[in-house]
């Protein structure tokens, strides 16, 4: 047993001379100190380093709360329990950025005790690149091996790694062995330069690779390398239900629209979404239409996108992390030699960037918490204050997209809310990026209309039956006693919000 | 003389079978119907078709109201007031599309009586292009000049021309003999594919040249050529005052701090600006700095910037129109041969291109009429339902630029209006968007803030004396009180406008 685990470390491990750096991952965890910048591998809980995290926080929790280091953590999105939860419950996360996902680092943010700044996911490798971060001292990186050269070949998340590790004074790498080495070859390494040097990022179709298969470090910079055999802490996917199939069956008949109009071809544009059960319910409704020969360019590959590769109905997928289910897993990495050939994993500052999703002209498709009568979109706050996660892709995409789309069903906590409200207690999609706003009622087609006509298209075609002429009777009112372009009452706009938060439901009593 | 003339005629109209279709504007302006979809030459009162219009505004006021034509209008940008103004007088807009400046104009699309939509300025030709807005039935084109095959030697005022051309049935072609023939070279056009066959634009630095002179129309449908001697309607800029100057003296302090971090050089990265008297005074401002060998990739060239290349401070200028004061024209033509070769004139989907914006990395600086304590930027609307211009391209350079400033007075209405707010009553640009606010108080680095950091820098930095402390009771309370990541108080958050629109002022009385 032990033989054979030597030759798989071997396989992994290509640089001798790195050998000696081998240690565990409570030795490597010293190698974090209080006050430090490190930056992580991993986008959309894949890929992400779990053994030196959890060690980090261990470690910390036999100090006294005001001995423990504080640390300012880098991501690429959000990462699992053993990173963002840990750390958060240990009380080590001084500064956060740019998205996050977990219970724990949530209530802390919201509390404001640890400072979170929410950012575009293409945005923020440029924001280290360019030195308006402060440095990275330490980078820990989840990897499938290290070449003989000392680079680094990533899993299944890629995010912000290649400008982390670029950035870092030290590496630390997690080689773990539970993923398979048949993935080598998915990752495709491109780091624009910094202007005013920059040139054309050259892809011109989904599937151009342009770069390498792994990370350019060398050996000199890896100061531990500790390996693991510990599965991404991903999370099940519900079955779609009938609300999230009807938004999907309403996206497609816009869609079918559109190749009506011969706007677009039945094989569409290159298609991007989300993350989550919304996100996921969209493209598993793709399965039945009549659209083939699909690509796909966005920043994470769910479970029904796996499907759809597997059917044929989705040639190829750009992406920059896999982050299939618990129950998905073994059959994806079963069948790796096949989706190798059909996904390409790239930096996040590549997968996100206006550059390409502007020239590929995707067809984004993301989630909206809730949206105003006028197309206003906010994704990341509650009541307009409480963070839920963040923006994340969604803004890189939707400002540069072809078609840009959002989605949310038309009421939350049992139709207490409203999704569709007077004003969003929060903006984080302007009226000018917003084309398409479609919930489980219909779908509101914009473009083109003034905020006035949106404003009828929306109420009529997205509110819940319940509130809708509710909306109507603040749109008339507003459009009577203020007017204006975008007629609104600002004694009135918040209101909803506020009755929620007074009596439970945006409803009057 | 009139020899004199058709010699000129003959150096302008270079396609002899055109010369049957010279008529003049009256005859010319038959050829504009009820219903049509109109697209104009032009950008921010520049190289817009004047006598024609007039013409149709003229014929109009003959009949009776209701049997007026109905007209949707597509510009580049703002026009001036012999075609926005005079339609909008004549009551003859139905529709228009992407900015407007005109008073005229903005009083009937507040009362609704317009359907105006504020897009982004790199969008609009993508719009028409993509067939997401009615299709152009008529072109009107102000020109220097009309080549031996047809093409279209533009004047002053880019913008959305190319598109507009490409996607008319007929074309009308204004050739403005007081636009001098020396212009001739300036012009740069280069048309984007749709995808899923676009390509990179191939410009690496702001002075690339990467198309034609001209635009390719074809004599077939050229079905008008108007000849006119008008000039712009150009406004008159004020002379910076004290506080404009301030302004610009921050960021100039800001940039310099930028250079001593080592994170750009002392020639900087191309420089953009808005429209209008506070950016023209931050230009201004730049003579007496330290940098040189600037550059400039931006929209619009006023007389600051002019001024900054002809003394050498700027050495090249990219941009969709030149708009210099009536002040500074006879210089700027007087000089041709010196500008020509140190401005280039491309259309706005080039000049506003999030992809080179993002390339070259641009140093974006937009005006805003407010921003809130926790840096998102309404850059449109008065007390939230008025409009007053439009979002214009600050939009596809804040996203997508190197650095992103706005900056704003730090009131209006002698102080009755504080310019921080505790939330902006529209927002056009949000918190992930906004790197650096500007007052005359001072600026407010945002970079890497979290929303609760940077309401107290902008408070602290940004906003006047008069309002410093409610601002700072407004955030204390809704941090302690609702908390979350950005607190608010919603009942109170737009109280500030709401005050101002009862009492006159955001003052308590």
């Amino acid at each position: 047993m032990k033989a054979i685990m030597n030759e798989q470390r071997k396989k992994r491990l290509r640089n001798d001379a790195l050998s000696c750096r081998i240690m565990d991952a409570e030795e490597a965890a010293k190698l974090i100190c209080d006050g430090m910048v490190v930056g992580v591998s991993g986008f959309t809980p894949s890929g992400y380093p779990k053994a030196v995290p959890m060690a980090v926080a261990e470690s910390a929790m036999k100090k006294k709360p005001e001995e423990r280091p504080k640390l300012t953590l880098y991501t690429g999105a959000s990462t699992g329990s053993e990173l963002d939860g840990a750390w958060a419950k240990a009380d080590i996360v001084k500064r956060r950025f740019p998205y996050q996902t977990n219970d724990a680092l949530r209530e802390r943010i919201n509390r404001g005790e640890i400072a979170y700044a929410d950012m575009h996911l293409s945005l923020f490798a440029q924001y280290v690149n360019f030195g308006y971060m402060p440095k990275i001292d330490v980078a820990i990186v989840e990897a499938l091996a290290i070449t003989e050269d000392g680079g680094i070949v990533p899993t299944s998340g890629l995010g912000n790694t290649p400008a982390f590790v670029r950035n870092a004074d030290k590496v630390i790498v997690e080689i773990n062995l539970l993923k398979p080495l048949s993935m080598e070859g998915m990752a495709d390494i491109y780091a624009p330069t910094n202007p005013p040097s920059r040139e054309p990022i050259p892809i011109l179709r989904p599937n151009d690779r342009i770069g390498l298969p792994y990370i350019a470090c060398g050996p000199e910079k890896i100061a531990a390398v500790v390996f693991t055999e510990m599965q991404d802490d991903s999370r099940l996917l519900s079955k779609p239900g009938e609300k999230e199939l009807a938004i999907s069956r309403h996206i497609i008949r816009f869609l079918e629209g559109e190749v009506e109009a011969k706007r677009m071809d039945r094989n569409l544009l290159p298609l991007q979404s989300g993350v989550g059960n919304v996100a996921n319910a969209i493209f598993s409704g793709l399965a039945d239409s009549d659209f083939d020969g699909l690509t796909c360019y966005t920043e994470v590959v769910q479970d029904s996108m796996l499907d759809l590769l597997r059917s044929g109905k989705v040639i190829m997928a750009s992406t920059t992390a896999i982050s299939p289910s618990p129950e998905m897993l073994p059959r994806f990495e079963a069948e790796m030699n096949f989706f190798r050939d059909k996904i390409i994993l790239r930096p996040q500052e590549i997968s996100n960037n206006p550059e390409t999703a502007r020239r590929l002209g995707v067809i984004a498709m993301n989630t909206a918490i809730e949206a105003d009568i006028y197309g206003n979109v906010n994704s990341t706050h509650i009541m307009g204050s409480r963070i839920m996660n963040g923006i994340g892709g969604s803004g890189d995409f939707a400002r540069n997209a072809a078609l840009t789309i959002f989605c949310t069903l038309s009421t939350a906590k049992d139709g207490k809310i409203s999704s569709i409200v007077p004003m969003v207690s929060h903006v984080d999609h302007t009226e000018h990026d917003v084309m398409v706003l479609v919930t489980e009622q219909g779908y509101a087609d914009l473009r083109g209309l003034s905020p006035r006509e949106r404003a009828s298209c929306i109420i009529e075609n997205c509110a819940h039956p319940a509130y809708r002429e509710k909306l109507f009777d603040y749109f008339r009112r507003a459009a009577e006693s203020t007017g204006g372009q975008t007629p609104h009452l600002l004694d009135e706009a918040l209101s909803w919000h506020s009755r929620y938060m007074r009596t439970g439901s945006m409803l009057p009593a």
